[in-house]
């Protein structure tokens, strides 16, 4: 089972103040890249994994989906988001991604930001997934990177030349990893890039779309302190498709 | 056009003393991963890209294949190849990888280790072989590792444990890296993951496996320097498949 971090009172008032949940999707640099990867959403029936406030289940019905469920581990944001959404084609479930179970064939569109990491068993999630989406659908989703989750101490270091420098280490040692972030130890799941890849292969989706976030030069202009972010990847964004046959 | 350091005699020297080209295939820690990549050779044409002294197209003419061409800038290294092979189905061209023109669907595998990253203009490259590969052929290559490649000096650093650990930066700034391997200046291309693998999802390959070399433990136990490749991934093993439809 996942870690509920997210109902620690502290980590919560911490995590409530970052951008993206004061101002939604725009908030998030890497949106604009995301809603590229996305399809159509018109007529669609979408579940969000790892929904929070509802940010994005509320912006899927805006673009014309025809229902969203949204599920989060989180009681605290499960109920923020009941507050905050009016849209009764929304609904929102508590549920642990490490047991969530769906039915079969519901889902046109399975979308994820940013929940994955936490995840203990990837692969049994991909196969529920897999088996919840109608031929035809996709899998949209966006992950820690996993050069950024590696190293035992994840910080910015520098180089020779006064550089902001990434760490890595133990990138082949796949499983938990423990940060401090708004609160002390913070469990999260990492896994190598070809894992994380191999495991929608596997099960049989088809890579559509593979994007290591950076910013824009234009992101950087308004945002300076984005610029660390082009030093090295933070989000893995994927899309992935179910064939019809 | 690609740099051909392989022709300069100070590298040639030095490159002909690693272990996998003293003692072929098996001096490759990821050879056993790549040949689990591989199709089953029997009766498929091959091209080798980058096919140095020609000990993979040897091994794939043994496994059964039809016929290999090995492609490779270094006239040293193809003229040992010519004198290291006796079999007449092999056939072994001297071409920079950056202007290589293919015949269409003229083969069923091509093969390409340790070679993609000296390539400048990829994109171009991977058309070229997906036009040349006929409907159901597959495509396997190594290259080395952008987390490998990315950084301005890549080196190994040691962090707050003491613990090995690899300098990333400047990862999604592609372009020229320049670095010293037997000779000053050796030049690379480093692409970010994402790019590599969507650059071939857009010509129409589907990919089948992204290994990121790491050596087991029974490797580790016989060959104790190769631990630090646990670290950080130097080789990316990619397999990519060419429907039929």
């Amino acid at each position: 089972m996942a870690q509920n971090i997210y109902d620690n009172p502290e980590f919560f008032t911490g995590y409530s103040q970052l951008p993206r949940q004061l101002r939604g999707l725009d908030g998030a640099p890497e949106w604009p890249v995301i809603r590229d990867m996305l399809p159509d959403l018109a007529g669609k029936r979408v579940a969000d994994l790892g929904c929070g406030f509802g940010w994005a289940s509320r912006w899927m019905r805006e673009q014309g989906a025809a229902s969203v469920v949204g599920f989060d581990l989180s009681k605290k944001m499960i109920a923020r988001a009941k507050i905050d959404t009016k849209d009764t084609a929304i609904e929102y479930r508590i549920a642990d991604l490490d047991t969530l179970e769906l039915p079969q064939s519901a889902f046109d569109l399975v979308y994820s930001a940013l929940t994955f990491h936490y995840v203990q068993n990837f692969g049994r999630l991909i196969r529920e997934i897999h088996a919840a989406l109608s031929p035809g659908g996709d899998l949209v989703f966006t992950i820690e990177h996993p050069i950024f989750m590696a190293a035992a101490r994840p910080h910015w270091i520098t180089d020779e030349d006064g550089r902001k420098t990434w760490p890595v280490n133990r990138y082949s040692v796949e499983g938990e990893r423990h940060t401090d972030w708004f609160v002390e130890n913070v469990i999260k799941h990492h896994r190598t890039m070809g894992t994380t890849l191999n495991s929608l292969i596997e099960v049989g989706f088809t890579l559509r779309r593979i994007n290591e976030f950076a910013p824009t030069r234009e992101q950087i202009r308004q945002m300076p302190e984005l610029a660390e972010e082009a030093e090295r990847p933070m989000m893995l964004l994927v899309s992935a498709h179910k064939n019809r046959d």
